[in-house]
């Protein structure tokens, strides 16, 4: 059928993690080992499910990733460690699987532990619970304040072969009420080895989630796991074909939908805009623009106001750390001109046309800041009460 | 009297900047021409009257600094700086005194060409404002979004003479409608040679102004000029000697002063919360902890909810980029261990203990990270609806 994705079973259980009966617990499930990458929080504080991930996914191969939504296991010690470790053999017991094949991923709360006997009992009903259409379900067990299930799939032809790419992730800034967490999860049918996967993982992920910020703070569990089963076709994706490409392109597809549904989830956001530099003296710099817009509180509270305030946005790019002449700096929201070479634009037409604009749940604001051939973007959100709410007022 | 300060007059005078009568044109006077030094704003984007005055500072004499609130006179082109260059020619004649004496400083609005006939206008009345006590005046004169006046003043000792250090700021986070703003002066009749009184300014703006956040942005138009008349006595402070350590204490105290005001004048802000980052690798270490703490969206809108959230702030020190282990860290809220070597320390009661530190006005979070000598700090405010409010909704 469309969308599944060739040996691969996807689950989502309540396994009595979170209060209430949601879907806490899920399980995405290769029939057989799969080659696996994965990318993780550069925090130093880091949380005891992302250390066990990093060390054994560093063999190559991955047959089950046990997900629970409601608690991050972050900041748990040697208890929570051995935790995950318990949950993740009882998985492999029940999957028939060696323990060493089963990773965990942990988010929601963190200085908690998780409560290891109502996991470890929902784990033959999550194993139960299998099935190649289950990715919505996987999809609703690892949301936490995500107003929605984030799922993304793109095609790529290997040969004459359509292979699947499907990704899945969670995240919305911050999580009550202590941790933000973006996990992400790719399975694809198509036949890759261990070092093209882990490269090109990396690359589609330095453009999509490494360009998106809603808060600027990265967390203790942010994760990335991609496994590739190769049940599509024996056809192997070699790097630098046209293949590898398309496969590359196909990854970044998925990743840049999922991290633009993080952003715009962004906890009160209104407003999912995509910040693009120009002409900077490099790439680099671009980025580092980009960012710093992207970042600024100033600007964001700008964005929530509908507010064109070219002299934050200005502003922030001066702080950014790039060389540019302020007087070569032109800037564009949607297709209008706001400041052209230095000089403001905002006559009272220009002023209400960008409110109109600005009121739209998507759109760009392009900075060109030289001649340069460095180009860059970056994905925020604006800034509002809704935020502050979420973040400051729930405990008053 | 107290507190005047030998060699100097101030004035504040309505300019017809601002719409209403407030004051908006300030004036620094030294009767004879002081030795003189300043800090810039690091932005790439500058505005006019910060480009004059560093480079007429840069001859190390200056003998008076005219300051207009209302328009910052950045982002205006040849016309700002010829504005800039016409203004403080015409207080250089009203003064009589050489032009190239005269620094400008200018905060509001950017993007605006300054309303240069008015200010000219009302220049005869500015100098004749002029007296020894117009301190207040003048602080009032450059307020924009400040609550009140920031003026801060300590003494120090050289050989049997006492010196006075006056400081007098404006800042509070961003201006309505399109820019933040720092500007700090300092007028002291103790006699300093120029390289030392550039090289203690910049050591004291380090450990102050450098150390103090609202939201991030650095302006176009931040600055602190420092004037040194000498009038107080002859004896002229050495460097390395207990003068100027002496004299190093007391610009430190009234920058440090200043600096605070302008934090617990932060937009919005409730709480004056000093971060105290010890037991780092290094002291850069340790202020680049405090730093990324003291920045951290997520911390400053719990410090706004009043909520001792640990997770938040050892997320933000992981990410700062400084080396340490997260099993070594304690913190404290006021003198309250909340988390202690990994572990949080959150009962109910600790909860409640915390809460009320949280609701003062002012208090301090420390934070150790291992066991190096490397201290470091940073000054922070709660991020709220207020903030939100006028920096997004004006417009609406």
């Amino acid at each position: 059928m469309s969308g599944r994705v060739k040996g691969f079973r996807f689950a989502g259980v309540h396994g009595g993690v979170k209060a209430d009966d949601a879907l806490d617990l899920g399980l995405v499930f290769a029939t057989q080992p799969a080659v696996a990458s994965g990318v993780f929080t550069k925090n130093r504080v880091r949380a005891a499910p992302v250390v066990i991930s990093e060390r054994r996914l560093k063999a190559g191969l991955c047959q089950a990733i046990l997900v629970n939504s409601g608690n991050a296991n972050a900041c748990t010690g040697k208890q929570g460690r051995q935790a995950a470790l318990a949950l993740t053999r009882a998985a492999a017991a029940s999957l028939g699987v060696p323990a060493a094949l089963v990773v965990p991923a942990s988010t929601g709360v963190i200085g908690t532990q998780l409560p290891r006997e109502n996991i470890e009992a929902a784990i033959p009903a999550l194993v139960a619970d299998l099935s190649e259409a289950g990715a919505t379900r996987f999809a609703r067990a690892i949301m936490t304040t995500d107003r929605g299930p984030k799922v993304a799939r793109a095609e790529v032809k290997v040969g004459r072969t359509t292979c699947q790419v499907l990704g899945i992730a969670k995240g919305a800034g911050m999580i009550h009420p202590n941790m933000a967490t973006t996990l992400a999860f790719v399975a694809t049918d198509a036949p890759l080895r261990r070092a093209t996967l882990s490269k090109l993982l990396r690359q589609a992920s330095e453009v999509t989630f490494n360009r998106a910020t809603v808060d600027g703070d990265t967390s203790t569990n942010d994760s990335i796991y991609a496994l590739a089963s190769g049940a599509a076709t024996d056809r192997v994706i070699v790097e630098k074909t046209a293949a590898a490409g398309r496969f590359t392109g196909a990854l970044t597809e998925v990743l840049e939908s999922l991290a633009k549904k993080i952003v715009a989830d962004g906890e009160g956001a209104e407003h999912l805009v995509r910040i693009e530099v120009e002409g900077a003296r490099t790439d680099a710099d671009a980025v580092q623009i980009a960012r710093t817009i992207a970042g600024s509180q100033l600007v964001k509270t700008a964005l929530h106001g509908c507010d064109p305030n070219w002299g934050r946005i200005l502003a922030a790019a001066g702080r950014s750390g790039a060389r540019f002449n302020p007087d070569h700096v032109s800037m564009k929201i949607g297709n209008l001109l706001i400041f052209e070479r230095g000089t403001p634009l905002m006559t009272a037409k220009n002023e209400t046309k960008a409110a109109v604009i600005m009121k739209r749940p998507e759109y760009v604001i392009s900075v060109t800041v030289g001649g340069g051939h460095g180009l860059g973007h970056y994905w925020t959100c604006d800034l509002g009460h809704e935020y502050v709410r979420i973040n400051a007022d729930y405990r008053t």
